[in-house]
């Protein structure tokens, strides 16, 4: 089926930073490339004004030609965000994927209007598989937080290489069969070994995710008993979760108004494509909410971690036009916190407790489970895919080394794991698994605005510095003839201290400048103005600093006349 | 034994913003006040360059005279850490505190060359009462992560509240009795209501909180079993820990170097007040630990947060002097880690697992226990000291009306929970327990290097703004006589574009301005600079927008020469 060959296959992890490989993992196999997904990663919180992280494709750029195929395995933006970017740049490669991410693909092209250069293929049935230059490629059903999920399978001369995406198992699933694995492990029938991609997320995160099952049945108990309206806050990504509420509201004979603009939209894709089925009249614009009673209404939300101009924080505010909390408001956060929103969270929960509303969480009631497998997920994953290589990937480092310490826990031999970082390049041939000991680069890539990798640390530092101390800039007009300061010396200051009660401190600057001018510049012959400044930046500099301890940006310019 | 009056006891949670009077209370009986605790708060995300929030006591300004003391309840910075800033500007009332807490208070202020100002009393024994005023305030033991927690009773004409600062039970204790709080219900011997304040930051956590004694057996194990050296993280504060790690050391024949200049100063100050006792020749100063075979070394480090410049962060990045992470290494991080600092901690472990060291946390094993009473504990606490009033306090909003509901859930009546803000009006008096209406003003006041209260909210939106997109400002230099713009206008720009890189955006930009200023100034006629400078922000801003879809500040300069 396919030829043996004296190659060897090279897998590289190139998107992520941290969770490695999570956005974009390159497959290379002699002249042929397969790259699995292109998402995004959301800014740390000491990058401020970036909008998102890309994956550096250097790698790629001179084997445009070699590159067979994109498959995408889910359509969140983790791992379909930087496909404007990227296709583009590597002359739009076919795309293969599902039929609800193929419709969130081309959602995000046409937003920037790149719907028309897409050439894409729908994988329309599991039993479906391709060949992408010496590639066999087949697809398995994955369970996530977002419907149509895809697992995907490289046949290679070498072996299997079996890669979950995200993952979770779904055991006692709200439709349908639970997740099974156990054809993964029938898939090597030619004796050759099978490698096992395994996102880890969970790894230390003790027993079974919880089932979709019980915390719908928790939603729909707290809808059951609400005394009045109720609004739901998830991420817009949760479209079976939302469409399940939709099917509750229906039971009850309750209206769902949903609000903001991705979840929205996706709820209608997931409609179009077929994948929820309810009646139209179901949903209601939430304009008119309040023509229905409201123990009648649902409101289901974005915002559930705090997000500034998300629904829920404006419902919090009292900013939304709808929608004011009140007494009888039930909330319910079905979301998990994402790592860093902590702080913005609990300020949220305090307003809406504060006015009132009863509110429930994860904290207090399972109205939420991860689209993640936990520890006993892991060890059944494993024991059901029997894989002869294990490389844990798709979570942080440390993540990545407690999955293998669950592998080894139930016997999985040390010696087969294995933990890539970004540009690791893992090798499988005849001989087996290993890792090159070199590196491919790759580094942040920002994306700001309409900027696209020009923000470097030199600016992102800036941004720090502003950050922390603010800045102070001087404008000081010099005679050319007598090398005096003409005048006053003009202070603009932003973010230091308030101009307006520091006069006395503006005064002292504004004299220390002079005379720091002066002397230089007022002794006639050559002037050095460069040494000018430096002498302002850092007189002016452990003025500020003794007088408040603050170190502002300084910025001195100087002005001949 | 007090005197019966028609007065009204106040109860004013005045510090701590988002938990409720953490950081101080103020309880006002006619003309006698009594404050429990004088702390500060770290800042938010949101609040860039700011070191930390002290108690807005604006209330007490005109008050300063009916002071009777100052109690703290134990020796943490949330506690103890505004005194600086609070006590001079209180004309330094009498301070009362255990042993441990007054030397951690006296270092605080001789660090600011203010310790012979203090007037303080110790608490040395619990039978001891104090008399302040028309207050008759009495003691008790509370189980804390410090050691020399004190409980706070004020008996008062109209009943006893009970205070208990942070506290946990330990029904497991390393040493001494298992805590017990029954003692507490039998104050009421004269009918009157007794009212408890209870801190509630556990009561969304199920169970008990974790005992001192299983953690200490937990890492008493890893420390048998490690190989080589051993690396323990934990909070400088933990003192009653780091004393337990020493002991352990003491019996397995190790050494101990402390590194964290808090650590070394706390544990000396505890050996000092005779707090822990251990053979002076078990601490090692960490410039030695080369002397000795590694798997004799345990270094106690503070940094489990992921501080920048705390000793794990230094050791994991390298620059640590003496020590360099090696394989056979165990590091143990015994903290927990506080909202805010998840990506943070993640990305130091990341690091510490890919330089091959064997790491142990909370997520993989009981290396913690918290200081703070869980919901259990908090049951058991209502059931012993069985008070009239419930007043959750030094937590969110949201964990107080949550600690409420745990009270209802074993019985306690509803009517008598009552949720306070800070600047909250409580009122105590023969009639019983209410809230005023009104509320006393609060404020974040903060501390930026020797500024207190000088940074409001439009320095810190300028350094938010400045963090985002940075910063664009342009000098025009405008002959008076003309009108018209000298010359190429100069351009200082940080943290928005990578200047070098963007050569054609800076030349449209000085076009720009030197159009704006000369159409508006050209013609002759009186000259409207502020229009010109709104113009200029407005239209370049727009520009800027358009090119890049970033919005740096802009700052205009116009210089009439």
């Amino acid at each position: 089926m396919v030829k043996q060959t004296k190659q060897v296959l090279k897998i590289i992890p190139l998107g992520g930073q941290e969770e490695v490989g999570r956005n974009l993992t390159v497959f290379e196999l002699g002249q042929d490339i397969v790259i699995l997904d292109m998402g995004l990663q959301f800014p740390e919180e000491d990058m401020p004004g970036i909008d998102y992280i890309i994956p550096d494709i250097r790698y790629l750029d001179d084997k445009k030609r070699n590159i067979r195929g994109v498959i995408l395995s889910h359509g969140h933006l983790d791992h379909i965000g930087a496909v404007p970017h990227l296709l583009p740049r590597l002359g739009w490669p076919h795309v293969f994927a599902s039929k609800l991410t193929l419709f969130l693909l081309k959602r995000r092209l046409e937003e920037v209007n790149l719907g028309k250069y897409l050439k894409a293929h729908e994988i329309k049935s599991l039993d479906e598989e391709l060949k992408l230059g010496s590639f066999n490629i087949k697809f398995f059903k994955v369970a996530h937080s977002i419907m149509d999920a895809l697992g995907v399978v490289l046949q290679t001369p070498f072996g299997n290489v079996i890669h979950l995406g995200d993952w979770r198992y779904d055991l006692d699933p709200v439709k349908g069969k639970p997740t099974d694995f156990k054809h993964l492990a029938g898939l090597n029938t030619n004796k050759k070994p099978s490698l096992l991609m395994m996102e880890s997320l969970g790894s230390t995160k003790e027993g079974h995710q919880l089932s979709e099952s019980e915390v719908l049945m928790n939603i729909k108990n707290i809808i059951r008993e609400a005394p009045g309206r109720i609004i739901v806050a998830t991420f817009a990504s949760m479209v079976e979760r939302v469409g399940q509420i939709v099917f509750i509201a229906e039971e009850f004979g309750k209206k769902v108004a949903l609000d903001g603009y991705s979840m929205k939209l996706n709820i209608e894709i997931a409609k179009k494509v077929g994948y929820l089925k309810f009646r139209q009249d179901v949903l209601i614009d939430i304009k008119n909410i309040q023509n229905y009673p409201s123990n009648k209404v649902i409101v289901v939300a974005t915002g559930a971690q705090g997000e500034d101009r998300a629904a829920l924080m404006r419902i919090a505010s009292g900013e939304h036009r709808q929608i004011k909390i009140e007494k009888s408001d039930t909330v319910i956060f079905s979301s998990s916190v994402i790592p860093g929103n902590e702080r913005t969270v609990q300020r949220l929960k305090d307003t809406l407790y504060r006015q009132g509303a009863n509110v429930f969480h994860k904290e207090i009631m399972d109205v939420h489970g991860g689209g993640h497998a936990l520890i006993e997920d892991i060890k059944l994953l494993i024991r059901q895919v029997k894989p002869k290589y294990l490389l844990p990937v798709y979570a942080n480092h440390y993540l990545l080394r407690e999955a293998g310490k669950v592998a080894e826990s139930i016997g999985f031999p040390k010696e087969n794991i294995f933990i890539l970082d970004n540009g690791s390049l893992g090798l499988l041939d005849k001989k087996g698994f290993r890792v090159e000991n070199k590196k491919v680069p790759v580094q942040y890539v920002f994306v700001d605005g309409l900027g696209v990798g020009d923000i470097g640390n030199v600016v992102l530092r800036d941004r720090q510095v502003l950050a922390k101390d603010g800045m102070f800039v001087i404008v000081a007009v010099v005679d050319r003839q007598t090398g005096k300061v003409k005048g006053s010396p003009d202070i603009i200051s932003r973010g230091f201290i308030y101009l307006r009660e520091s006069k006395d401190l503006l005064h002292q600057t504004r004299k220390k400048v002079i005379e720091i001018v002066d002397r230089a510049a007022g002794s006639g012959g050559a002037v050095n103005w460069s040494y000018i400044k430096d002498e302002i930046r850092n007189k002016i500099g452990a003025f500020f600093y003794a007088k408040t301890q603050r170190r502002p940006m300084i910025l001195p310019v100087v002005i001949e006349v």
